[in-house]
C-alpha cells in the first residue's frame, strides 16, 4: 500500500526502510533532496495512485510539524488521514485534529519508541485517534510494529498516543536515574572490585535485569570506567511534560521529577542556588566558602 | 557433591530442589524438621562424608544468622566454609568472617536474588570472599545461577556480595517506583483509555521493558484496576542500607530515596509532617483544616 | 486620595481598612452587595472625583480576575491604572496589560503577602510595571505596606510582581515541609519528650527561628499533638506555577518539588502508584498484599 | 560559681566570655595553651574550689569528645557532672553516659544553637540528662541561653539535646535549600530586575521571614551576584544523621534528603551517575555524549 513520509532523519529514514521491507510503497520528503523521493508536499501528495491517501509526518515537534500540518490541510482531501508521529506534546494534537477536520481529513497521533534499534526491532506504537481513522493507517502500524503480540496500542481518543509515549519517556527518565545512582554506589564503595562484573551479573534472574541495563553494560564493557563520557545530560520534552501533566492532576512524582533535576543538575557549571548557600553558611557560621 | 543448607523455607527450599537436579547432595535443615533433612546443625555437620564441607546459611538476617554462624564456628573445621545466601547487611560480613577465621573456617558471602522465579530461571548471585574460599563453593554456584554467561559475579573480597546485592535492591526500589509513578499519571488522564494495553504495547521494541515491567503487564491482566490491592508497601532492609550507604559515601541517590520514602509515607494512616503543613496554613491563613 | 477596591472579601476587606486608617478615601465593590460601598463597576468608576483613576482588584485569580480586568477596560480611560493584586500567574499579567494598554490604560501587578496579619502587620508588596504607572499607585503602596524600610519592592515590568510572589510561595511550601519533616521525626523518636518545647527553644538563638516556626509554636501549644488537625494539605497554584517556570528555565528544585507533592499524597486516600509497587513485590516476590 | 570549659575555638572562646560577662569564673583549656587558663585538664580539675564540679566539653565530635570524656572519667568524682556541648551524635551519648556513671559522675548533652552570633544574642540550648544533673548546670545554661522565655528547653534524658539539636540542623539545611531553590529560579527569569531586592521585600510582612532570609539579604547586599563564592557547599554531620535517624524510624523526608544531596553534588567536578545516564542514552538513541 502507499504511504507518504514526510522527515527522513535517523528515525524516518530507518522507518521508510522498514515499510519497504514490508512491502509497502513509500513516498518519502525530506528537506534535504539528497534523500528525499520526491521533491515537495506538493508532489508528495499528488503521487498517490489510491486514495484514501495517509500521510505519515516524522519532523520535529512544534513548529516543524504544526507547520506541515497546516500545508497538509491545503493539499490533502476529505478522508484523508495524517499521522503525527514525532515528539509532539499531546496537548498540540487537539489542535491539529480540529484543523483537519474542518476540511474532513482525519487525524492520528503516533508515539513511536524503538530509536537507532527500531530498523530491526520493530517500533513500540502508542496511537490515539478515532477507530475509522487508525484502521486507515493500520496496514504501515503493521509493518512497524515489533513481531508478535506486542508493542502496539490503540490507547484511546485523539492525544493518547502522544500521552502514553509521554510517559514512557517519562519512566525511561526514572529508570535510567535509578541504575545511575546504583551505579555510582558501587564505584564509591572499595568493596566491590568488579563494577562492570556486577552489573553484567543481574543480566539474567535478577528483579533488574531490562534492555536499558543490557545497554549500560555494553557502555562498560567499551569504556569501563566511563571515562570518555562526561556526566552532561540533555533533555528532549518529555521529561518536562511529564511534571506539568503530573501537577495538573495532583499526581506526586518525585522519582521522575528527581531525575528530570538530575539533568538540569548536570549542565550546570555552578549552581547559583548552591552559591546561595554557601554564602548563608559564612553569613551565619563563619564557614569558609570556595571560589 | 555435598553442600549443607539452613534455612528451607522460601527461598532455602527451592534452592535444595535446584542443587539436587544439578546432582548435588543437599543436607538441609530448618527449624521446621517437618521439611528438614537432619534435626540439628551437629547432625548436619556430622553428616557430611567428605572434606572441606560447604555448609549455606539461608536465615533472616540479623540476629538468626549471627547465631547459625557462630554455631557452625564451634561445629566446622579449618577448611571449611560457610556461605551466608541471606539478605544480610554487608557490614556483618567482615564481622562473621573474622569470627570464622580464628578457627580457619572460610566465609563467603553471596547476594542471591530470583525470588519465587529463582527455581526455574536460576538465582543471579553476587559473591565476595577470597578466590581460594570462593573457589570451594564453586560447584554449587554454577548449579543455582542460570544457564549462560550471566547471573554470577565475584565482586571482590568479602562484603562485596552483600554490598553488591544491596544496591541491586535500592536500584530495584527506583524503577518500580518509576513505573509506578507513571502508570499512576496514565490513570489520571482521562484521555488514556486502555492503561494496561498502554503497559503492554511497552515489552518489546521500546527502551523501558524489562522483568518488571511483564510483571506490571500480568498483574494489571488479573486485575486491570489493582482494586484488590492497597496501596501499602512494606520495605526490608536494603533499601535502606543503600541510603545509608549513599550517605557514607557522599553520592547524591535522589531517585533510590524518594522511592523508600514513598513506602515509609504508603504505610501512614495520616502524616504528622502533614498535620504540621496543614496547622501552620491554618495559623497564617485561616485556611480550614480538615479533620 | 482615592482609590478603587474590587473584591471585599477576606484579604481585600482588610486592606479596604488598612487604607482607610492612613486617611485614604477607598470606594470598595463586592458581589455581596452588604459590605460594598457601591453597587457596581460602573458606579465605582463614575465614583471618583478626581484623576487619574487607580482601581485595584483583589478577586481570585483566573477567569474572575481577567472578567473584572476586561470590564474595567469598558470603563475606565486613558492614564487611569488598573492593579491587579489578587494571586494570578504572571503570565496573564502581559495578556492583561497589553489589552488594557490599547486605551491608554496602565496595568501594575502587585503580589500581596500577609493573609490575616496584613491589617495589622501591613502587607509585603512586590510590584510589577512600568515606572509612569507605578508612580500612580505609590500612595496606596505606601499605606499597605509594613512600616520601615521592608516589604516593598518595585521588581520589574509587568509580570514581575506577581512572578516574585509566586516564588515567595514556593520557598513557602519547602519551609513549612522542611519545619514539618523536623518536627515529625521528634514526635518518632522515643527520646524527645518535650517536642513543643524544643520547637519553643528555637525560637530564639537559632539558626531556624522564623515567623513560620512562630506559628508552628503557637500551633502546638493550642494542640500539643495536633490531634485536632487532619494531615490533609490543598495547595492554591503559586506552587504549581513555581515547579512549572523551574522546569521552563532549567531551574533544579528538588525541595520545592517535593514538597508540592507531599501535599498531593497527603490528600490521597490511596495511592495508585503504592498499589503498582505491591502489586509488582506480589508478583515477583509473592510478599503479601494489603487489602 | 566555676566551670571547666574545655576547647576554646570559635565557639568555644565566645562562651568563655558570655558566662565570664555574667559573672561566673571559667577554667579554660585548649590545645593551644596561649588562649588557655590552665595547662592540663589535670590542672583544669585541680583548679576548683567548690564541688561539685560542672565540666563543659566543647570539643570536635567524634573521638576527640570521646577521649575528652574518658579522660575527664579519670579525674572527676562522685557528684561532678560532665557536659557534652560539641555537635556530638546522640546515640554518643549514652555510652559516654553509662561510662561515667560507673564513679558516679554525671552527664548532661547540650546541643548549642548560633553560630558566631551567640556571644552577642545568646545561644539556643537543647539539653538531655537527668533532672538532677541538669539541675547541677542549670545557672550556666541561664547565662549562655537567650534573655527571655526563648532559647533553652530540656528536652528529656540522655541524648535528648543532641538529638533535638540534629533535627534542628537537619530543618536548617532544608531552610536554606529551599531559599537557594526560589533565589536560583528569580535569577533565572528575565522578568524580574531587582533579585536582591525581592528578598529584601520579603523580610517584613511576609510568611517567609526569617533569620536565613536577613543573612541572604546581607549577603546579597554585599555581593549581589554571588560572583565571589563558590557553589560548593559542605556538609558537618547532623544532616546526614538526620536522615538516618528518619530511615530507623521509617520518617519520610524528602525535603531534608534532597538537601543533603544537594550538597553532595555541589562538591562533584563531575557526576559518575550522569555518566551513566549519558552513556544510556548515547547507547539506546545516538544521542551525542560530551566530553
Amino acid at each position: 500500500m502507499e504511504i507518504g513520509l514526510i522527515g527522513l532523519g535517523k528515525m524516518g529514514g530507518n522507518m521508510r526502510e522498514r515499510l519497504r521491507r514490508a512491502g509497502h510503497t513509500v513516498i518519502g520528503y525530506d528537506r534535504n533532496h539528497e534523500i528525499a523521493d520526491v521533491g515537495s508536499l506538493t508532489e508528495l501528495v499528488d503521487a498517490f495512485t489510491s486514495s484514501p491517501r495517509v500521510v505519515w509526518v516524522m519532523v520535529p515537534a512544534g513548529d516543524p510539524t504544526r507547520d506541515t500540518v497546516k500545508e497538509l490541510g491545503e493539499l490533502l482531501s476529505d478522508g484523508d488521514v495524517v499521522v503525527d508521529g514525532g515528539n509532539s506534546r499531546f496537548t498540540d494534537d487537539k489542535i491539529n485534529a480540529d484543523h483537519l477536520a474542518e476540511k474532513g481529513i482525519g487525524y492520528v497521533d503516533a508515539g513511536v519508541s524503538g530509536g537507532i534499534w527500531g530498523l530491526k526491532n520493530g517500533y513500540a506504537l502508542m496511537v490515539g485517534g478515532s477507530p475509522e481513522n487508525v484502521a486507515k493507517v493500520q496496514p504501515f502500524f503493521e509493518a512497524l510494529k515489533p513481531e508478535g503480540d506486542y508493542g502496539y496500542v490503540h490507547a484511546g481518543p485523539v492525544g493518547a498516543g502522544h500521552f502514553a509515549k509521554m510517559v514512557h519517556n517519562g519512566i525511561e527518565y526514572g529508570m535510567m536515574q535509578a541504575y545511575a545512582e546504583g551505579y555510582e554506589l558501587l564505584t564509591a564503595a572499595a568493596v566491590v572490585e568488579d563494577v562492570p562484573g556486577v552489573l553484567k551479573s543481574w543480566q539474567e534472574g535478577t528483579v533488574v535485569r531490562s534492555w536499558l541495563l543490557d545497554l549500560l553494560v555494553n557502555a562498560l564493557q567499551e569504556d569501563p570506567n566511563l571515562d570518555d563520557i562526561k556526566g552532561y545530560v540533555n533533555d528532549s520534552g518529555e521529561g518536562r511534560w511529564t511534571i506539568e501533566e503530573a501537577i495538573n492532576h495532583a499526581v506526586p512524582v518525585p522519582v521522575l521529577a528527581a531525575s528530570l533535576f538530575a539533568r538540569f543538575s548536570s549542565r550546570q557549571d555552578d549552581s547559583p542556588a548552591m552559591k546561595a548557600v554557601a554564602a548563608l553558611r559564612n553569613q551565619f557560621g563563619g564557614h569558609a566558602t570556595t571560589k
